[in-house]
């Protein structure tokens, strides 16, 4: 487990307003990890809605397929979340864990086991014992309060060298409404639907099918536009629950995503999971520099796409930027490999707005100690004009370290 | 540059026999590298046939393209191939640059600028300086000798740490032919027709177009199947001359590669581009195991090569093995993010022949100590069984170091 903060935190770190209608709690369940918490229950009022993106991994874990079962019901009373071990690659050990938790938490909370949420990330391929829920669930039921944010977004941390937390506020028709969520990286991240962690809670009123919608298009250009390592979990898994307390408030209730009123809130829940999922590229395995990607003038949007990934996911582009240079040449390669539209002789790439190369060859006017200048700043940003059409992406990653590599090389022994 | 030699190199380096019609000799043409050989020149006696298979990349190299171009015409009598500069993404310039040296080199040899191929590996973006060859390839026409295999294979190499060379003598009717070969690593290198540079000789009287056929079969389980980062170079060239001498010995003419009497030839081929496609695993930068996976079970054999390549390129997986962590969960991951049909429940793993997982769940025999030994090895064999059908493939790669974020994080500047 890495100590350091990572040099890339945000500095400001929000303050958590309560949401009418979530409690939290967490607790050291002695999971995997020593001295530190690693459950958070999360116990939302009745009428709470849900809807969820997952992992496309075609050996999800036992959570993840809880899940999406459970989320057809489009209600949820209670979320269960724990670090340290995913429930992934358990098979028959790991569905009975799920159903032994979702039992103890409705048990504790007082609902249906199908309005239970579970999420786990750790090591994969251990039983998970769903016994040690046993124990500490029944008191994090009682002692839970609406001010637990940054405590909850703690207890969901793995490799995370800091939590991460967002919130937005917004009106929705005439009444004000919170958006508020909280994210787990840091690794085994690549965008295929969610990633990673997160969940989201809101009071605002709107119907499951709605809020599917919502968070559905939400994270295409925020979770799923994030790469640290081109690698996709197992255990995948953004939920947003909305309480609904703000009708009381006089905040109309949304039955479809379609909904003009949902304009401001549509916004913020885009602010939200774009501030969220910055936050697991600034806290990569490793990462020293904040990497965005930005390709222009492809064919389409989804041909930006996959070429700002090929670079995202590139180890020589990554161990370049490391290494604070502006190795463009490794930029070309990314593209060339990514097979989508690319015209060498009128491709253009700046780093941090600085010109390298223009239409297939070296800029006239490149300057290697003004490039190598700009590539000592914590942000970089590489800048790709396909020339071709109007196609535009923007992904985040990080660069790839030898940090990377000694995390990785020893976090299961 | 790294200086100290791979722990994977081979320990025996085979004795490179003359092969007629093929004289080699190199220089130090100040390319970029000081104070080492950066220039090989290949003479083919008149007669020669060439094939080649090169890089998919949307953005080659100048020098692929001119290959590209010549091999239509079937016959080869020079191959140029400098280290330093890869003469891509150059534009207009690396376009002249490529004619520059043909023209340079066709002089020097007696034979059309046609005849001559090309190849450049190195930094990318830098203008190569054609003049350079000037000075050299007169010199090195004189002085072309046959047995110059060892330091042809060090004149083309970048950040290699050892000489890359194998041979085989087979019967070609009744007359015994040679098949030689060299090739380069070490970075940059995916599995996308051919993967860096590596040439062929043989004495072999064989049609162009056949030789087109044999190379382009003979790279699919070979070169193909390698993979050090997933990155695809501008310049992956793999090309296979023909001088047809030994049918002066009585060997037959083959026109076509269907014929019968190849079979020992292909084989041999096989085994010469196989060994070459071994040495550039085992030299991949920073690589401390090679690491072999083979996927049985899949679907079709495209299946298992896709799912072998998810693993293979997986930097938690590489990492892992860096770590001598036999980490089967990510190997979980990798199967399951490659998106091809695959059953948790049915899924078994091995490392090195012990097995760590048994039909979606770790293996009841699991003795971690005995796992942990075994991953101490400099070779490191994952076997994946997916249960689902006969489709199986095997790729190879090395696991993913420190070292390697550290060549490539300072491999420019």
């Amino acid at each position: 487990m890495s100590t350091a903060v990572s040099p890339l935190a945000p500095i400001d770190v929000p303050d958590m307003p309560a949401i009418a209608g979530v409690k939290l709690a967490t607790a050291a369940a002695g999971i995997r990890y020593e001295g530190r918490t690693d459950v958070l229950l999360a116990i939302l009022d009745k009428g709470t809605t849900v809807a969820g993106v997952f992992t496309k991994s075609k050996c999800p874990s036992a959570p993840v397929e809880w899940c999406r079962a459970r989320l057809k019901g489009g209600k949820a009373r209670a979320l269960v979340v724990n670090s340290g071990n995913a429930n992934a690659f358990t098979g028959k050990t790991g569905r009975q864990a799920t159903s032994l938790t979702a039992a103890i938490a409705a048990k504790a909370v007082g609902c249906s086991a199908s309005e239970v949420f579970l999420a786990s990330t750790g090591v994969i391929g251990e039983p998970l014992d769903a016994s040690k829920f046993d124990r500490v669930l029944g008191g994090l039921a009682e002692g839970a309060a609406p001010q637990e944010w940054m405590g909850a977004a703690k207890a969901i941390m793995t490799t995370d060298t800091f939590p991460k937390v967002a919130t937005a506020t917004v009106k929705l028709g005439k009444a004000k409404v919170t958006i508020s969520g909280m994210a787990k990286g840091a690794g085994m991240i690549a965008p295929d639907m969610a990633t990673m962690l997160s969940f989201i809670f809101t009071d605002a009123p709107i119907a499951a099918g709605a809020l599917q919608s919502l968070l559905k298009n939400g994270v295409e250009d925020t979770f799923n536009a994030v790469t640290i390592d081109g690698d996709t979990s197992t255990s995948d898994t953004l939920l947003a629950f909305a309480t609904g307390a703000a009708a009381a408030n006089g905040a109309p209730k949304i039955g479809r995503a379609s909904d003009p009123r949902l304009k401001a809130f549509t916004k913020a829940l885009h602010e939200v999971l774009a501030n969220l999922s910055e936050q697991v590229a600034r806290d990569g395995e490793g990462a020293r520099k904040l990497v965005e990607i930005i390709v222009e003038g492809a064919v389409t949007k989804a041909s930006a796409r996959k070429i700002a990934m090929s670079i995202a996911n590139s180890p020589l582009v990554k161990t370049a930027i490391a290494g604070e240079d502006a190795n463009w040449g490794r930029v070309v390669m990314a593209v060339g490999k990514a097979g989508e539209p690319a015209d060498r002789d009128k491709l253009s790439i700046a780093f941090n707005g600085i010109q390298v190369a223009k239409r297939g060859a070296r800029d006239p006017s490149y300057d290697e100690a003004q490039v190598s200048e700009a590539m000592k700043q914590p942000k970089i940003q590489i800048k790709i004009s396909l020339g071709l059409g109007k196609g535009r992406d923007r992904v985040l990653t990080c660069d790839l370290t030898k940090e990377y590599v000694a995390i990785n090389g020893d976090y299961r022994s």
